[in-house]
This record gives structure tokens, sequence and C-alpha cells, in this order.
């Protein structure tokens, strides 16, 4: 049968060829499949899936902290995204432009939205009239295309999928406090539903988000020691409000403009999810996101009972967790490598001698680990396993981090450390861009991750040009 | 204080001005508002809860029957589109363009999505090799863009949200049989979920989805006679199959290609909520697809005790129904009318009289019938109302279609018919298309809706021409 002959092929090594080994994951994991439309992906069911539960966890969190849905249109006329200078500068090299529409030249082009502040924005104009209609604490799920040359599945491709929330408030402090609340958000979510630990801080001036004030960054480490920008959370003050004359009645009975956040993350995060986790047999998902937590594989299930009794665990425990049983004809080896391959936290192994003994196998995908358990009360120890699982690599992945998070005190060791130690770079800066413009060229792409929210005194000078120095930066080469 | 000062100001009266007492509803109520991006409009929070409260059951039944989430690009090169000819013809006059991206001119223009079928097939191409391969059972949640003239919130928009289901299966059988099946899950929604009834059955081959051999459609009744198409479900048969090259080795080890079919519903169902149930008071919501559920007012809420029995009331009850407490300063009857406006369906009032009682008062949105109700089993009193609610809703909707819909047996009954009573038109019809055209130009633009399942014998010649009849029709004007 055709199906049978089919085997699971080896990926390549992750030690190997890191960005190789990325790929016939996100391949052969049958996450998604490259399309002729270029730098576009189609995302497969068993990639949508893992972006449905990511989605469903991090609304009922948006939710929780006062925040509503909604849905802005997907194009931005020229001049619209023209109001505020320094945003447009920073999109418009990005920008896909529809120029036709129902077969006649459109008078004003339109792009398709990259982010959508220029649309909150418009309408936050017309809604918002007192300091009763504030804060505006809205957030929209939808694609964004930003043209891009070279792409990479769910790192970088022309179009993705996002979330990006916009909220409007009444003073400085309550906006900076949106931006800090909504950065501890995702960074919750990154340790308590993808297992992934991270550096947070602001960014410098250089790496700010086009027309914001402050940036925040989350910057998880990947298993190679390069860094990813997995979500941003930016404070603009006012500087949109006056672009597009978003004003409120005060308190003081008197006009005031309101100050704006944007805050936003993507499917980009399974990419981050595939490079902290993933090992050479293929992915390795965390438990509270994977589509599959639980795999069941039959052993000898022609013999009597074996069929009975795995369906019957199927029905109980389907009930608790997101359970596949394969009762398929392939062998039990296949099975085995195949939800390795789609990275299921657990397989749960049952044979007629398992039976007899009244107990079965749980083995742990991050581990390999074997564990012969009483059928009475498993569902209990699954339960507890999947959170096991979920701490260990938590714990795994901090240790990781630790390890590619190096020191520089100097320009030369700091040059040394790039070259030869994969990772962040901890080291003194000036707060001259000049500096960063230097380091990024010597080091072929280091850049300035975060000035994170705890500074480390490593000296009083900057790493780079040896004047005084304002503060302490991670530095490291990202996706 | 501001707020205060603001009316809930009355809106156009349904009988005097259907259209107006739309656009005023949907306003007022604020689901949607309009944008200065052409055609395209703004999902606000109330209207996007709405969106979401309808994707959570669809998607659930969706998945009960097998079916798994992707998703596709939003851009489809100009030549994918063109592989098949009757597709391209019936969306070419529909498409944006795309014409540049990042600064440059594209080689070859791309169209903005105006539905997936070509993106669809290209994947299906890739993953389909054998019977083993099939059925592939995909939907896509998405926004979709076919350029408008004029334009209409929810109704007819330049831009909309909405599911594509796409499906490949072994035999025309198969194929047939999902066409069916998921116009009766459609059925099923509208029914159990929107309190909507509706005539089912084909298109006529003039009404047909572009490419499509067969396609059904459900059409509801508006209040004002007008009908909607309320979701198609298409069988291709191999057509695209072809056109694309899809193949799978079958059982008989022989090469075939594969039966496919598509559907879809949009956010237009939630301008057939508003046009179906509403009223001269704002919107009237079916209790499944309510934002808010219960609406609880407290009533002299300076009183001793008052707030404090409202609040024990919502953190009870707000674990069962969707439930917001107003104990904001707005008098008790703003707050009745903004919550009518808003279509809750039960209000709950609660004064220092009823706590003596130990009762309070539920009050139905869709009759305005009060109750009085013991405080002792009230969440179980709300749950049956809430219900009984759906049931009067749906009965009430089928009550006005049965009244709006008349039978024609000749053509000046047509005529008639057409010109006096709005509704559909039940008729006999010859199977030619040149009556279709006839009937819309001399009614201006009565169209066949559906050949129904069950057919009634209203005549052995058509009402138009006089020729031996094929088939009964509905016919009727469309939104």
């Amino acid at each position: 049968m055709a199906q049978n002959k089919k085997m699971v092929e080896a990926i390549t090594s992750r030690d190997e060829d890191f960005a190789k080994w990325y790929t016939d994951i996100v391949k052969k994991a049958e996450l998604v499949d490259y399309s002729n439309v270029k730098g576009c992906m189609v995302i497969r069911p068993y990639g949508y899936a893992i972006w449905e539960n990511i989605q469903k966890d991090m609304d009922r969190r948006f939710k929780e902290t006062g925040h509503e849905n909604v849905y802005m249109p997907m194009f931005i006329p020229e001049s619209l995204l023209q109001k505020e200078k320094d945003h447009v500068e920073g999109f418009a090299p990005e920008c896909a432009w529809v120029t036709i529409g129902g077969s006649e030249k459109l008078t004003e082009r339109l792009c398709v939205r990259p982010t959508s502040e220029t649309l909150f924005c418009e309408h936050y104009a017309k809604v918002i009239n007192t300091y009763r209609d504030l804060p505006k604490l809205y957030n929209q799920w939808c694609s964004v295309v930003r043209w891009e040359k070279t792409t990479r599945p769910f790192l970088r491709t022309s179009e993705f999928l996002w979330q990006e929330g916009h909220t409007m408030h009444e003073t400085e402090e309550e906006a900076r406090e949106e931006t800090l609340r909504m950065l501890q958000v995702y960074t919750d979510f990154y340790k308590e539903t993808l297992a992934i630990p991270a550096v947070t801080g602001r960014k410098t001036e250089k790496e700010r988000f086009a027309g914001a004030m402050e940036t925040y960054t989350i910057e998880p480490m990947m298993h190679n020691g390069v860094a990813l920008q997995g979500g941003t959370s930016h404070y603009f003050g006012d500087g949109f409000a006056k672009a597009f004359d978003i004003t409120y009645q005060g308190r003081d009975n008197k006009l005031h403009y309101p100050h704006q956040t944007s805050w936003g993350t993507s499917t980009r995060m399974i990419g981050a999810l595939i490079m902290v986790h993933s090992d050479d047999d293929g992915l390795v998902l965390p438990p509270r996101v994977a589509p599959i937590q639980l795999a069941i594989i039959p052993i000898a299930q022609h013999k009597e009972g074996v069929l009975d009794k795995a369906n019957e665990l199927y029905n109980e425990l389907s009930k608790k967790f997101r359970t596949k049983l394969d009762d398929s004809d392939q062998s039990p080896g296949w099975k085995f490598a195949q939800y390795e391959m789609k990275g299921v936290p657990v397989r749960l192994e049952l044979g007629p001698k398992d039976i007899e003994k009244n107990q079965c196998v749980l083995v742990r995908r991050d581990t390999r680990e074997k564990l012969f358990v009483s059928l009475d009360g498993v569902d209990q120890a699954i339960a507890e396993l999947l959170d096991k699982i979920h701490d260990d690599m938590y714990a795994r992945a901090l240790e990781n981090m630790k390890e590619k998070t190096h020191t520089a005190r100097n320009f030369d060791e700091f040059v040394e450390t790039a070259k030869n130690k994969p990772g962040f770079i901890k080291a003194m800066w000036c707060g001259d861009s000049a500096c960063e413009d230097k380091i990024k060229d010597v080091t072929g792409g280091v850049k300035s991750r975060c000035i994170p929210f705890e500074e480390e005194n490593l000296g009083d000078v900057c790493a780079c040009c040896g004047r005084p120095a304002k503060h302490m930066v991670y530095w490291g080469k990202q996706y």
C-alpha cells in the first residue's frame, strides 16, 4: 500500500545546518507549504492548529485585561498613511500597492496594511469625544503585508498573521502603564504557554518602531544563539493624536490629546517554538499549544482486546486532553517516528502485556523517558506529566539562554565574542547610535537587542568607543 | 456631565424607510463605523463580538464534521486566477490588483483574493497523491475583496470577513454528499443559533457560482419581503482538478481526478440578523449570538443594599450567561433604552422593593413581556427564558416568511404579485434562462432564488412563457 511505503525520513541535523534543519522541520512536520505567490506561505492544518491554540490563549489574556476585538479595513489610502511623517517613512518601502479596482485605475492608490495605526487613529478621531470615552482598548487579529525580498516560513514572509493592539488613554502615565502591562502579558504568555524564557527591555532610539517614542521588546534566544524579536509594545505619546486631530474634553473641560500605545505579536512565534525546543527528530511542542497532546499507539493491535482497550482509553482521555488514537495499519515504529516528528508531547503505548498488568507506557517526546503507569488514574498521571514537560522545557530553554549569554568589556572582547560565541552579548554603551552602526558593521550584523529593565554595571565606559557609558545593553544577531 | 446629556435618540421607523432604519441600527447600536477607505467598513467591538460568537459556533460545527482550518495567501497571481476559464470570467471584473510591491512594479500583477479556489487547488495539486490522501476537508476564516460600486454595511462591502470551505473527494458521490452536508450545517446554524428560518435548494444554471456544476443556497426572508443569499455550497465536479492537474492514484492503481466542493458564509449574516429580527427600538439579538445576554439594571441604586445585591447576582449569573451589570449614574430609563437599542435579550431589574420580596423583574427584549421571578433559582428561570426567546423569535420569523410567500400561476399574476406583495413568489418554470431574464426585466429585479428540494406542483406550464414546466422555483428580490 502506497502510504505504508512512505517512510519517515531523517531530517538534517540541527548542529550541522541549523537553517536547513529548520526548513526540514516546517516541511516534514507539515506546518507550512511554499506557495507560488512570492514570499507568501500556506499554513497547513497542523501549523494552523498551533496558531489557533496560541490565539485562544492570548485572546483570553487580552480580554482579561479589558481589551475588545475589532476589525479595520485592510487597505490604507496613501494620504492616510502619510499623515504621520516618521511612520510613513518607516513603512512606505515595504508597502504593496493596489492601483486598480474593478477594472479601473484608482484615483488614489491603496496600501495593503503593513500595520494599522493610521486606520485606528482615523476611527478614534470619530469615537473619542470626552474623557469618559477613554481608555479605548482595542485589538485586532488579521493578516498584514510587508514586502520582503528574502523570506523564511514564519520568520519573515511578505504576508503574515498577527494581532495588533491599539489603545488610547487620558494620560501619559496610563498609556505608559498599558505599554508595560502588555509587554508583561507577552512575557507571561511566552513563559506559561510557549515555555520560552526571554530578555525584555526597551529598544534604543535607533531600533524603535516608526513613529514611537518608546518601544519595548521581548527577545527570546534560539537554540543556535540567534535572537528573535518576539513581540513589541510601543508608547506613541500624542504624536499620532496631533497628526490625526484626535482630542477629548478633559475633566477640566479643556481639549486634550490622548496618549497612544500599540503592541503586536505574530505567527513568528511558531518559528520561535521550533528554534527553541525542537531537535533532530523533529518538532518538540510545549503541551499547552500542541494540537495533539497525547498519541495513543496500540501495540500488536490485531490481538484480542487491544483495540477495545485503546478505544476505551481514548474515549476517557480525549475528554481531558487533545488526543489522537492511531489504529491505522502502519507499524508501531513508523507511528512512533511520525508523532515524534510532529512533536506530540506524550505517547501512550498499550499492548497485550500492558493490558494484562493493567498498565500502559507513557513516553515523553522531550526526553524520551519511558514511564510505566497504572491504568487506574492514568488521566491524573498524564495531566501531571504534561505540566512537568512544560516546566522542564522551560528550564532547558532558560539554561540554553544563560549558556549563550556572554559579557564584553571592551571592543576587542566584543568582536572576539561576536565571532566565536553565538548568543547575547551584554556590554556597556555610551548611548550614541554611531557605536551601534560600528558594531553592526564590524561584527557582520550584531545589533542592540534592548536595554533591560535591570541593568548590570559592567564598567564605566562604552565597550565600543570608550566614552562614558549610559546603559547596559543586550546585543545579538537576530532573525 | 457630558455622557449623561447624551440621549438614546429614536431611529427611523422600519415600516417608513427600511433602508434608513437598517443604517440607523448598525450605527446607533455601534456595530460598524464608516471608513474613508471606499467601500470598506470598520467593525466595532459590539459588532465584532457578534461575529466572534458566530465564528465559535460555526467553527465547532465544521470541526465536528471533520474539517480542519488552514490559511492561504491573500494574493492570487493573475496567471493562477486564469487557470479556470469560467471562474476568472466571474471574478475578474471585481478584482483589486496589486501592481507595486516594495517600491517596484511587479512583473505579474496580484489579485487580492475574492475567493480562494485557485489557491486551494494549487496546494491540493502538491499534497494529494493517492486515494489515501482523500478526502481533504479544509476551511479558512479570512477577509476577501470584491470591488463594489455601491455598498451597505454587512450586506455589500468591498472587503468582508467570511469562511470558505474547500474540499476534495475520491468520488462524485462523496463530493455531492459533502455539498449537501454543508448546506445542512448552514441550515442548522441559521435555525439553532441565529433563529432564522430559510428556504433551501439549488440555483438555476444562470445563478450558479463561477465554475461550479451545482450551487446550493440558503435563502432567508427579511422582514420587508426581500430575500438574502445567506450562504452557498458548490459542487465543482473535476473541472478545477483538470485545470490544475490534480490527480490521485486510485484503489485501481490508475490516476483519477478528485471531485471538489466549496462553501461559504460571511459577515452578511449579521445583516440578516438585523433585518429578520430587529424593530423600531433597535437591535433584537437571538440569545445564542448576543454579546450581552443579560443586562442587570439596579433601580434606586443609591438605596442601601441594592448595589450589594446586584453585585451578588452579577457574580452568580456571569458564570452562566454573558452578563453586564450597569451601575453607572445614568437613569434607569436611559439604560433601558440603551440595552434595547443594543438588542440585549433579557433585562433584569432589581430595586429595594424587589429585594424585600426576594424577587427581580425580567424583561424580554423581543416582546417587552415582564416577569416577576423569585431570586431563588433565578439562573434556571433565565436559562429557560433565553431558550424560549430563541424559539419564539424563530417562530415569528417563520410566520413572517410564510406570510411573505406567494404563488403565481401565470405571467399577469406574477407581475401583479411582484408589484404589490413583497416576498417570495413560488411559480413553475420551463428551465429556460430567457424567462429568468424576462421576469427580471419586467419586475425590476426579481430573480430565481432556488429550486427547492421538495417542489410543489403548481401547474403544468411555465408562469412566464406558458411552455411545459420543469421545476417549481422560488423567486424574489434580493440584497
